[in-house]
């Protein structure tokens, strides 16, 4: 490589990064020394931090084209293609402040992008993070209505997606008014965030009285906070609801916050909380043509005990089937936690007005209403699924939009 | 209740259950005395089983219209609506057959239908199981090729359809030959089961080479076995490939049991084994309009120690942040996975010809392929996804219709 100065190279020197993300240069590389045999690289960076890298991860990651589809950013081939002993046999920063390594295979040169491993330095601790919501805990005092943002433009504006989905994903649900009252729109503001998930119910769903309901829902009868499709293997992590027409008394939207309920619940009542991640409820569906049963704690813990998920629904409650001696005492957790659902101090509660759209998080919020006279007016709500995954994704895309935007500008 | 003799009486007058399944009624209820204060139940059969429920249970499972919603067959009430203590006052059998019970709240009856209480006695341990298809794991010797249905007329043909669903939950694959080569029919397939999940790449995706790929599989690439979408919070639970045509060199199939290769690592390699349940491996999917991530261990368990699904793509792996002291072992196991999925032993190889539609479990069975040459000719695969509810649904659906043809022609 030729002698030449930092400031003769342009950014578009640096390598591709394994994703299409951009990335800033918070520091030089200033070193790169080989260690333990050619299996660690070890750098040090221009604010002085000192960093730790091993072979094989660098050479997982590296964007050269023997590993890297660049067309797609996806890796050519897996790493039983690599020699169990990946080595670093040398190591160079260039002029563009690329770091360029030699492996004990092949002839390839790996070039990595300074501003990506300097975000992806694991060995201190450093992770990139790509959106950083921090969920926040409510109830009824603390939250008495949902984040609520103007809907009239919410097919083009970027700007109020944004700001609705963070606070979705910090609240577990937001609203918005003046979504224009037309039949299908549901859909199209969820395909804002991601595809719909489609299920027996249909695309969109109609919350109305229907003759011969094939739900609860369907009709007028006020319903307990619950979760949404818990007879599924996995629940939808997104329900979005539309109101179109509202002119009934009644049916006041009931909104809890699961993740605070059962924080409360664990310091305060461990036993029940205790049993109710330990029982296996049956959630079956009840219907002629779908027979979906999918048995499921109420309180589902991830790996690491904390709580990722509520999977309840009173309406859909099958024959449990516990060895004879637990059965009260699973009934009597499961009535505590209705208890607390009903409980004032944790619901949310709110009219529609035609135009609003509220989605929530349907593994962490309960939803119900009250009952509500259908010879005081008509009440429409069209309703659809989506999932939470969607929601993350396009809140990245929307952030990296941004910092794209930002690096331009500079 | 007037007296009459059973023979009057048809099974007409027994009460509804809380399903719409038909259940035989093997034995007679010959007494039935209320137990324990009220809070149990004591049933002797004539076949000379002795049964015991819980006053609660009962409750919450009775068929009377305070309870349930005989339009839907949902309960109407959570159980926070029932005193503490729920007692039995009275206990009756019917002339025909069913056991009818009084409460120490309200005044009304509630009537069981012996058939439904029978099968789900759990004193006895035993449980109402619709779909009993036990998993058969398998290997390249034991299972070289998929079992195997024609699918002419797999639109229509409800006997086809069982025999290749049952085929799909035992081995977790199952081939249909002689479908319409028709685009888009994957999807028509599909929908015999349930709703199609949509995903970013469409309703229906189109594997064969395409410009500027949006993933490694729509290249002549080899792909390492692997699940799909690992990156979502939930991976699709099944995935449908449809042949539409295939004249060119290579491309074979390669599939593998993910549940019979973890079982044998668990035996023989305890350590491997463990370090996959316990790591976290980072899934990012690399698209310009989208930016999924779900770190996940390769292998899942569930809340009994089993494999409950593999999530595990090599070509969408991103920078593992772990550590520094944790990441080589980490990358041992994983290449020890990796060679295990491409040992042959394991891998059960197949041709498409156009007309086959293979069907397996994303969460069970890997997929992959070897390259091909596009000059040799074409080939054009149409994919889709489900879920793993929507197949036990259609099992027990039809499972019911037959149950019910059955008891009819007795």
């Amino acid at each position: 490589m030729p002698e030449s100065s930092v400031q003769e190279l342009s950014n578009d020197d640096l390598p591709p990064t394994p994703d299409f993300d951009s990335y800033p240069v918070p520091a030089d590389v200033v070193e790169a020394a080989v260690e333990a045999e050619g299996s660690q690289l070890r750098v040090v960076w221009s604010d002085g931090r000192v960093s730790r890298y091993h072979a094989i991860w660098l050479r997982d990651n590296a964007t050269d084209k023997e590993n890297l589809n660049l067309d797609t950013r996806e890796q050519r081939s897996d790493i039983t293609a690599l020699p169990e002993g990946i080595a670093i046999t040398a190591a160079r920063v260039e002029p563009c402040g690329a770091l360029a390594l030699r492996w004990n295979v092949g002839s390839v040169v790996s070039r990595f992008h300074p501003g990506w491993l300097y975000v992806n330095d694991y060995s201190n601790g450093a992770a990139k993070v790509a959106v950083d919501v921090a969920p926040l805990l409510w109830d009824a005092e603390t939250l008495p209505e949902p984040s609520t943002f103007d809907g009239a433009r919410i097919l083009e504006d970027d700007v109020v997606l944004e700001d609705w989905l963070k606070a979705v994903c910090r609240q577990g649900i937001a609203r918005l008014r003046n979504v224009p009252c037309d039949e299908g729109m549901v859909a199209r503001v969820a395909a804002r965030i991601g595809p719909v998930r489609d299920t027996n119910f249909g695309h969109v769903f109609d919350v109305r009285v229907a003759e011969g309901p094939g739900s609860n829902a369907y009709s007028t009868a006020a319903l307990t906070p619950h979760t949404d499709l818990p007879t599924r293997e996995y629940q939808p992590g997104l329900q979005f609801l539309h109101c179109l027409r509202n002119d009934s008394a009644g049916g006041q939207a009931l909104m809890v916050d699961g993740f605070h309920l059962t924080q409360v619940m664990r310091d305060r009542d461990p036993q029940t909380f205790r049993c109710l991640t330990e029982i296996d409820w049956p959630n079956n569906n009840r219907a002629l043509d779908t027979d979906y049963r999918w048995p499921s704690p109420v309180i589902v813990l991830d790996g690491k005990g904390e709580v990722r998920e509520l999977r309840v629904v009173p309406f859909l409650r099958a024959p449990l089937a516990l060895p004879f001696e637990e059965v009260e005492e699973a009934y009597r957790a499961l009535r505590r936690f209705f208890e607390a659902v009903k409980d004032p101090r944790y619901q949310m509660r709110l009219d529609y007005a035609p135009g609003d759209l509220v989605v929530f998080d349907n593994r962490r919020i309960l939803h119900g209403r009250a009952a509500y006279d259908e010879r005081s007016g008509e009440r429409w709500l069209q309703g659809c699924y989506g999932e939470r995954e969607e929601l993350l994704s396009r809140l990245r895309i929307l952030a990296r939009q941004r910092r794209a935007r930002q690096l331009q500008s500079l």
